[in-house]
């Protein structure tokens, strides 16, 4: 291929701010032609992207990151491999990792790209072995401070995050209780990945469904949802309990947050609660110590890679709805061009 | 006194469980005859009685504490002077605080009491000097680690509490705002406590008057109240800040609590907040440390001691009616007893 053709490229662009639920004419997918790269730069091939609900947050107004707005390129993390380069740390054949955004190609700053090794599933950057994996490690470990023989609850617990927080959890030696919305993801939790045992937030009784799965209170809450499961575990913390805030999907599809839940702040008060947001790229400095951790466990056998294939960046925006309706087990990835040919294959 | 009289004591019961905003005929002035002390415990004259706002609290159900139900006496922290004891460490004479109730009189096993050394001023053992004080000191500096050059905000400002942990943060040199609910409160924080800044919970725009008062954002935010002082202080959090739950007096005097505040969890994450609750007591080991902290700035002249003192135990319902309706400036206590003839006097 010449620099010229493999210079062009589509991307999706958020075409409207999204009224509501988020629907597939909310994007267009445009064309455009790059530059090449300066000084300094890159010109990737996307491989894979990942899909997140964060990415609907975006849209709802800056938080830690701009606002996502009507004309803009969706951004979003990938995998991508260099495919003409100016910049010498990053020769042709590189892999990367970074903020690709959701386009077949991209011409960046070596800078804003991180590069990987090879490995036979390349995917893992963006599941287990990516911000996904550090996330849950950093969560649990960190912010919540679970400790063996701890019961640890994790909503959204049949997503990416909360899989592999849950896993993690099984494996320092806690109870594990997942909150997730059908009984397919019910089984799965239960019976592939070990949890102890998984309830719906679609139950009528979930306070009751909870009491029940956690006899003995709940130490640590993995909250990746807020509303309801929040509300509902908020009732059964024991004293000195941890809530690790990590994401509040339940409000990200919504033109209008709802308020907050029954029972903050006084039970946060009388029993002695400690509710904690975080973002995963405040421990950019120990995602060596979680990768450990998290590749122990690989090699062991002891954590199980979900991941869901989604094929061509054209499938990106039902990737993203499908998510946020809760349809996807696992990590949710899109496929956008086949490795082969890429260092890994 | 002969033993006989001065073991007849009148207390306040709980006549009925309180629907909406308590009332001074949810409680009844009972008598009652004291035995006399067993072996270990000890009959002590109430002196004074702390007023808080805890106290109606209680009366929702069980927290960290049991519930205050229909029929009982209640519960309230004070200070006493023993006269009569079965306890050879708490000799006649002895001053001691502890959870003495609305009483005249009490028998209580000493294990139940700490002895306190005389003083000028023997209230500000239930001031600064005591509960309210500890509660300020390591809600501001252990809860809400706030440093010098921050941003601090404090709920129900003009109150017991609230009126020391703005002091403390201003003698630690942090910027200083309070929201409180009048223009004479207002006025007594800055002009008479040194505040930077002063605004109304009752103000139509909170978060306009809030964004002037702290232009750099809030760093801690001691909140004692709840409601819209939280909802509002939530959304000028700096990133890494942190909220101090101390109390949720806005959801204390009614039937049925609020929704918790929009913004949680959300802003927890975008923003990496702390949200924390803690119970004063929890750090019971750690009281010599607050008390070495606070003497030293009333030495110095730097804490204003604010209390209100009302007379007569049959004021109490009254007091903490009142309380709860704000109408209070700093710490509300009762004077049971002249405290002439005790050994402080």
């Amino acid at each position: 291929m010449s620099g010229d053709e493999q210079r062009r490229s589509r991307y999706w662009a958020l075409a409207r701010p999204p009224r509501g639920k988020l629907a597939e004419d909310d994007f267009e997918l445009r064309f455009e032609d790059l530059a090449a790269p300066a000084p300094g730069e890159v010109l990737c091939r996307v491989l894979w992207l990942s899909i997140d609900a964060a990415g609907r947050a975006w849209m709802q107004g800056k938080t830690y990151r701009d606002a996502v707005g009507a004309g803009d390129a969706m951004p979003g993390f990938g995998i991508g491999e260099v495919v003409e380069s100016a910049a010498p740390e990053l020769p042709v054949g590189s892999l990367v990792t970074g903020d690709l955004g959701w386009r077949e190609r991209v011409v960046l700053g070596a800078a804003a790209l991180s590069p990987v090794e090879p490995r036979p599933r390349l995917s893992e950057y963006l599941s287990v072995l990516g911000i996904t994996g550090y996330t849950a490690y950093f969560g649990l470990f960190d912010v919540g401070a679970a400790q063996s023989g701890e019961t640890v609850v994790v909503s959204a617990a049949a997503g990416a995050t909360g899989s592999v927080a849950g896993q993690l959890a099984k494996a320092r030696g806690c109870r594990v209780v997942g909150i997730c919305g059908s009984p397919r993801k019910q089984a799965w939790l239960t019976d592939e990945l070990g949890f102890d045992a998984a309830v719906s937030h679609r139950s009528e009784d979930l306070a009751g469904e909870l009491r029940a799965a956690c006899p003995d209170g709940v130490d640590v809450y993995f909250d990746n949802t807020g509303g309801r499961p929040l509300e509902a575990t908020l009732g059964r913390m024991n004293r000195g309990g941890r809530i690790v805030c990590c994401g509040v999907v339940s409000q990200y599809d919504v033109t209008r947050p709802e308020p907050g839940p029954a029972g903050v702040p006084g039970l946060l008060v009388t029993r002695r609660l400690t509710m904690r947001g975080f973002i995963c790229t405040d421990y950019a400095g120990r995602f060596p110590e979680a990768r450990r951790h998290l590749e122990s466990l690989l090699e062991d056998g002891r954590l199980c890679v979900a991941e869901e294939i989604l094929d061509g960046l054209e499938r990106a925006p039902e990737g993203l709805i499908g998510l946020l309706a809760g349809a996807n087990i696992g990590k949710r990835l899109i496929r956008v061009a086949d490795p082969e040919g890429a260092a890994s294959a």
